[in-house]
């Protein structure tokens, strides 16, 4: 919209004045606000984080009384989130540690990397962690972690904190104790797990997936399956988790996808009003972001902004797996989620640079 | 409500005959039509049924032209169907045989007994039944059954057909072929059976499940998983199976299940508006329907009406699982599903006699 | 589906025998029970149905003890309700008079014809009646009918008796007393008949409209309103009752309609799977349906089955107004739902009869 | 969280130089970016802002080719908008003008303050505006405003820009002439506004109100009628705005509430995650916010953060209306709505001051 030159007369300036001092704002002069911080696509490799996430162990000890061990990982041109919406980080558990019994309103998701002895309790429920599980810690609900393991666990937290506070709707309480008394183990995967049957009994009766458990065999045998028979031109293998329940994602403003890129695809590209973030469980492989191409491997993380053209490659001969965290769920809810593809050049957009972090 | 005699005076008989004429009906006289067939609890013994089923293959032969081998389970009381809502029957195809391709708006589910080799093609998708498998082949699907092995497949057909054809909406249509083409294997189910995740570019698109063929190993696990961490108290260990794009029942007008009764219980009794087909598929025990018992072993059959009480019990040392069909999701469209427990006696009914049939 | 000739050989006859024994039917032999009885199309003129209602005054007092004065519209070919899911019968209610509370399963609508100062008490909300008001009487709602005005009360009632009692779902429940205490006034009115306005803090909570009362001034602006926008081919100026909390149908088992066909309008012919009952409350006109005309005048009443051809006009110089109550809710919910248009000869039947009587 | 002093030794020091290379956070650091700016409650007075409008109208003139001529209420604490997630602002549309074409994501409300003779173009339809009158363009509707009438127009307009800045969602076109082509006039309110009758071929179908111009009159009987029959402890008779097609709010991202505060009410205080605009149409009277008293009378603006304390008073002895625009379905939609009454004192907070703006 256009725009006018402030202060032609005296007239003007105290016309502005007075509008300052009552607190209304011109909508013809310029700037409303300064504009949003722009976040950049990135990669993060994995070779460089986890050194920094194994020191953390020694650099951040229990006497120093920190809830969480964490590592966000911080995109260029923002000061919060790794997203607008999403907030990742690496969390590091030590063997014999407990991060602490609390609950808060924004959800989170854990997705295991490395070691296995720890567990997950969600409002009672004890979940053991192994590579691979997709734990869900929905929006309100107590949970600690505790290590009771031999080996140190990481694994990926993603936590819609962005949008909770950006929402002013953040709400924490810590648990009086370090840990929830267990009420039983696995309860919510043995009773959810199968999917395509549910207890008889059971209704949806919460925001959030029944079932807060995915193993990783589950999953890989699922991609596996789909590969047989269907993919999608712009994610190839694409399976999102779902809540038995419903069907629909697993939590209302986020949701989590599994995808294999098969040895020899290269999908097509297209652009979603909707972000990401995504962890290369398996393989290696590249995608080109907004023009500019990015080679991962096993372990690195790396972000989708909005609107960017993005598509996906497997040049090696083995099948390269991606865990990605969407915010599609809010976006689709607020009639805002938008998708196009890039038609030229048979959907494939010309390669303008390379990351080198 | 309380009614009057008729004819008092030559007045009231020429007005009943004016209102005979008119073709208007008194509410206040006697005899709003007759009164509703009653259904009665009733078992049907493999040992009985078995050789009917089989020898209908000797009396049934290709050169008579019948478009399925079908021995429906007819309810005394009733002149059509299992159930004022659904049919249930046994179908017989022989090594070889076809039964040709056609679709019809009665949604169908089979259920399979014995054999393998056979195949149904559902909508382009073949799916290859073995014992314990439920396959649907909803309203208005293409579908046609074949059977290229060596053995004799029997399976429990279940249609809506008494619905169906009381509400006036019964469409049939014949494939011009025998066999419809086949477009993949087993496609729905590697793509839909995980449960918990779904391919991510799917949206919901029926009115039934996406997922049409349901294996038994999956439905067996899915039991013993949910047996080591909750029951009914009225149907012990029962999963529904679901719509995984969903988390509801498979189709609009029937919902399946599978349940566990486990050695040693028994369970407590209530009763529902809705009513259900029930077969044995594994184990034994006994049911008690309305007061009377009914001794039940694999492979036998029984139906629980409406608003009856029953209950189940298994007093075996081994595990038995019922299958059944039931008419719940009409009850709760409708918004007229009520369920009550029984009270009294810790919730056993008084047993008033056996089934003898 | 072909059938093959009895008894070819005592083998044979052998077989039925013991197939009747065992209480299993062939599906191969004729005849899966008697065929549905077939509803004709038909009319009921005002001027023969008045006098008989205004006589059951007469010959049905009160010391009688008849808990409602009703006549049904009784469709040659069915021995109960008007339609295989609906019941439409008018009621008398006498200056003085009460129909006693009570509360059924059966859900019922009241249409209202004739005279003013009665009213019926909804769950305790005591609505007025006055003609062309449509008052709603859900399922399991307590309601009692009162006339403390000086003329006699004559409306429409619309059950879905035929099909809760196919169903097995008829439960009644008269109350302790003739009247059930009054809470208040028109107070599901006046909180809900603005419907594009709800009180902030109410939320959709039963399985039935939360408007009960829809005021026939209302429905008549709404119908001319929308006549000067939008109309549909086959129902010309059609407007259909609805939930202001959920914007859907008024009850589960059936809909509501108003419709004005204006002065020259004739519509084209369509069928649909489900059914309807007409009134005539205002002008004249006629329908053609399955082939035949039907002639109707203010305060006839006709009836549409299934899957029929069945199309308007109106010829006169007034506009004419059809209240219908339709089942389409039902075929729906079901996915049983399916619409045809008539293509030929420009939507328009070839008529082969005139409906006399 | 508690957390730890940086570099106590060379190795964190360069632990955090690493860290920061490599673009991830410890989050055991103070500090996840600045705190969301804190708005403050606040008022505006209409005697203080309506000069500012009127006198816009000589300061942008047409030849200063201005798209909108608005004043935004800028609320302390906030660089933009109104609250986070909604910006209110007032427009003025002279004599002759035209405020072009054009559609855009954010979605609008327009609530008419003064004047008449001016029309908003929604696709199409015509809808020409009255004091009291709320009109919606929806997310990406073609929108254009007209003044053909002799006095100048003022209205409140409401968007959601902020929250879909935030997302990185927001689209805008503009159309290629001042106008678009009239389709219709008040074709939405002809064929929605009765609302308990909806047309009867019309199926949801947007993820918007399908009636887009709500009538003051109606709005104002429906208070009138609610008033009689029933009324909120906190926000005494209070109406919210909904979509005749689903019951539902008119948008995804705002709801919009007429609410009467009657004579000598003075409600209950609660507080909400969510927040709201609030225009005083009609009357004089006073809300506590967060423990501080407004004192507000016709045309002035106020405006409830969230999750502070607030309660509403009408001293006077006429009624008090206010319009509010709330974003009650933003935080539904994504389960992070809260509310909570304040319990002490009878529901009223102590008053520890007065704004004096």
């Amino acid at each position: 919209m256009a725009t006018i030159e402030r202060f032609n007369t005296e007239d003007e300036r105290q016309y502005y004045e007075t509008a300052g001092r009552v607190q209304v704002k011109p909508g013809w002069l310029q700037g409303e606000g300064q504009p949003m911080p722009e976040m950049e696509p990135y990669l993060w490799r994995w070779a460089e984080v986890e050194p920094l996430v194994m020191k953390s162990g020694e650099l951040v000890t229990p006497d120093r009384d920190v809830e969480r061990r964490t590592l966000r990982l911080a995109t260029p041109g923002l000061d919060r989130g790794t997203t607008h919406t999403i907030t990742a980080a690496l969390q590091l558990l030590l063997p014999g540690e407990n991060a602490p019994a609390h609950r808060h309103t924004p959800t989170a998701i854990r997705w295991v990397l490395k070691g296995t002895g720890a567990y997950t309790t969600v409002e009672g429920d004890k979940c053991y962690m192994e590579p691979g599980d997709l734990v869900l810690t929905p929006s309100w609900t107590w949970h600690d972690h505790n290590n009771e393991g031999e080996e140190p666990m990481v694994w990926l937290d993603g936590l819609d904190v962005p949008l909770v506070r950006y929402l002013r709707a953040n709400f924490y309480e810590a648990y009086p104790e370090d840990q929830q008394p267990i009420v039983g183990v696995a309860e919510s995967e043995r009773k959810f797990a199968s999917g395509a049957l549910r207890p008889a009994w059971e209704e949806p009766s919460a925001p959030y997936s029944a079932l807060w458990h995915y193993k990783w065999d589950k999953t890989h045998e699922a991609l596996h399956q789909l590969a047989e028979v269907d993919a999608s031109p712009f994610d190839d293998v694409a399976m999102e988790f779902s809540d038995p329940m419903t069907g629909g994602p697993v939590l209302r403003t986020m949701t989590c996808w599994a995808q294999m890129i098969r040895p020899g695809i290269a999908t097509r590209a297209h652009r979603q009003t909707s972000c990401a973030v995504y962890q290369v469980y398996k393989g290696e492989g590249h995608s080109v972001i907004d023009g500019k191409r990015f080679d991962w491997t096993e372990g690195d993380f790396f972000v989708v902004p909005p609107w960017v053209w993005h598509e996906h490659a497997n040049n090696s001969g083995d099948e390269a797996i991606l865990f990605s965290i969407q915010d599609i769920p809010i976006m689709k809810q607020m009639a805002l989620y938008r998708e196009e593809p890039y038609e030229a050049n048979a959907g494939h957009q010309p390669v303008t640079g390379h990351f080198k972090g």
